[in-house]
């Protein structure tokens, strides 16, 4: 993209609302605008970064077995009447009449219709098993939004949602959702907890929390050190295998890290006292498992295998979709502006053409745009003719991982400058190189 | 995909409440089920069509230049009574109240906001031109919803908005986009002809409806015969060049096209009478220039060269996404079920194993699900143990354009069936050879 043709509105000035980095890098960078308290609008940079969160959830529930689908925004009351969370939901339910005076509402969560679906279309337990998703807006009418995104009425969300024939087989979606999680999470270059946390509104016994540690995070969290320092990596896993889930969830889960709704300050005290550490964090995501609290209210059941009627075991997982962008942020910027990880950065790289006009530079920086798409990379090329330093400013802001500097005086050696934003270290080298650099960083071969 | 893992609720009847073909066939594909009167879940494979529809927009919109965004679907009333809109959008508009009783709105349309997030953030010509657009949910209270996601209440459009700086910038917007619609139309498998409109609640002289000739479509038509032999085709087109944009609109346009709501006997008339005809359309798209009136009523301006503070020229652009589905159906089934184009396909080919559970059949299955996977393609594949008619049935339903299917008696000749789906007609041949005319089918080369 040419930043010349992109809309990129800037700001120069923190704005007084904002009260957490997030926000404030958010609204800077021009990536959201407030339409209303707590609902945003995505500008295009933001909604890029969305898109690559949503990419990189739906790649990974691809690998699970997870299918998406899609599920309205707005839904009649009548299911939620029935499973008895219509008056139970409270005041954060945005509530809704339609023309025909029917009860219809903003949709926080799916469980209800996503069980009138599985019972009217599965009988039988050769359906199962079977984990449907969605990424879709949901609406909370928070009392008073704040934090951006982070704490949003209008919000996305990925909701996932496992039906089981058997308790066992239920366990094994939710350790293959965590599994399938950890993995998100570090594509994202987020390293999110799993911390056994209290069920909430949704019901059930088994719980994880995701948290990333932030200073600006709204819960507080104790854990044992040893937990930050597990990563999932690369590994291949076969999804279907209890077994092998199960090990991730138990190396994952076996040490002490709980959030302060089910901190036990006995247990804590058993952790040796030089890795006990007190924090606080920014939730990103949950699993539950609640057996067949919904499918008993709603009569969601299968024949087994004997042909009895059985409710079925179901459990639902959800990632906050638009609110990991503000965790992404929290976790990863400096005084300057945001910092991308590779994952889910809007651009791959940004190109900086220090005399826009000047012959010799239009040209060798046209040749790196050109050769970056040409192996289908996304770079951002500054082509305005603002002064190099609100370049710099702005890259710097947005925050892209890799910046290309193209000047006249670097190009009689024959060289331009590739900075990485997170160290600040720079290179001379060959406009081929410094293509073949960034071709590396992404996984790509040069063609 | 594997149908054995795949959630994919075809039925066997007919639903009452379905009246025409497209509604009837998406409820029997399990392509959608309806949530409440207008609103649909999009069921896994209506939710596969979807996102194809909607990266087909996307890189069409990239290619002329536009910026995707995104606006939320829950708006204040505030903008809506500055551009004098709210009282006058009457009960189709989804009003709600929040719980500090704010008057909100599940947005039908975004022309307030976005002229909003443009004066707030640009001030200046040379900011232009600007092109905006998303996809997102919207929603309309129709007081009789019908036709499936044909007519539903709430459903997915890609809106478009252009600022220019004058209005001759802003017709070649207008006609860059009907170009844009033109080619995105066609790789749908659609003929969808430019009509002269009327503006309706959008407002604005200039007007163009995009509509589908179907027998069940909503609107009378009246056209002269020659423009259904035009087409875009594959031709390479400078969306910034005036001169070829409006070339293209004058060749979509001059002939006479229109709907019943602009139709003019008199010039009909004048229509060689042996190139008349009337028939019916289902509109998928219009696009709009209303010059200043959404900049005037809110104050968006910019300065132009002489630093005149002059309001911009607007138009926008609309695609019905949701509704794109069922205008496919409509203008390509036949009595088995859908015939989906190879552009919009859920699966690029269905794989009919005729005996699972046979050692042969299976192997060659799964080598040639494995194959098609490994050049980028999504087969599905049937492995389950219905019967074969059963199979068959399902996958004529469905629509997939080809069909391999493969059993016992053809493996011992070296042989699998190839089958069009729109055709009917089958071919034999060797399972490598089948891969391989599925793979230039879709312009891909083998592995």
């Amino acid at each position: 993209m040419r930043l010349s043709r992109y809309f990129l509105p800037v700001l120069k000035e923190t704005p007084a609302e904002a009260q957490i980095v997030s926000h404030r890098y958010m609204l800077r960078a021009g990536m959201i605008k407030q339409a209303s308290a707590g609902i945003y609008s995505w500008l295009p940079l933001g909604y890029r970064v969305l898109r690559k969160i949503e990419e990189i959830i739906h790649e990974e529930q691809a690998r699970a077995g997870h299918i998406p689908m899609l599920m309205p925004t707005i839904q009649s009351s009548d299911l939620w009447q029935e499973s008895g969370r219509y008056d139970a939901y409270g005041p954060e339910m945005l509530r809704i009449r339609d023309r025909h005076d029917r009860d219809m509402l903003f949709t926080p969560t799916a469980e209800e219709l996503i069980t009138d679906i599985f019972r009217s279309h599965v009988s039988s337990y050769k359906d199962l098993p079977l984990t449907l998703y969605q990424i879709q807006w949901k609406f909370r009418d928070e009392i008073r939004p704040r934090f951006g995104v982070m704490r949003g009425r209008e919000f996305y969300m990925k909701d996932g949602y496992n039906f089981d024939l058997t308790k066992e087989d239920a366990l094994h979606a939710y350790n293959r959702h965590l599994v399938s999680y950890l993995r998100t999470y570090e594509r994202m270059g987020l390293q999110a907890i799993p911390m056994r946390a209290d069920s909430g509104p949704i019901g059930g016994d088994d719980t994880h929390e995701f948290l990333v540690l932030a200073e600006t995070g709204e819960s507080e969290v104790f854990y044992d050190s040893e937990i930050t320092e597990l990563t999932f990596g690369n590994r291949e896993i076969d999804y279907d295998s209890h077994e092998q889930c199960r090990a991730v969830l138990e190396e994952f889960t076996s040490r002490y890290a709980r959030t302060d709704e089910t901190h036990d300050e006995a247990l804590f005290d058993q952790v040796p006292e030089d890795r006990r550490r007190t924090a606080r964090g920014i939730e990103v995501g949950q699993i539950f498992y609640f057996g067949t609290k919904y499918s008993d209210a709603m009569g969601a059941t299968v024949s087994d295998r004997e042909g009895n009627q059985v409710p079925v075991h179901m459990g639902s997982h959800g990632i906050g979709v638009s609110r990991l962008l503000g965790a992404i942020i929290e976790a990863s910027h400096d005084d300057k502006g945001i910092i991308w990880p590779e994952g889910v950065t809007p651009f791959h790289c940004g190109i900086v053409n220090l005399k826009a006009g000047d012959a010799e530079a239009d040209k060798a920086c046209e040749a790196i745009y050109a050769a970056l798409r040409a192996i289908g990379l996304d770079p951002l090329y500054d082509d305005t003719e603002e002064r190099a330093g609100a370049k710099f400013a702005t890259m710097d802001l947005i925050g892209l991982p890799w910046r290309i500097t193209v000047g006249p005086r670097g190009l009689k050696n024959g060289v331009v400058e590739l900075t990485s934003r997170r160290t600040g270290e720079s290179e001379e080298l060959p406009p081929e190189e410094a293509v073949q650099r960034i071709a590396a960083i992404y996984g790509l071969a040069q063609a």
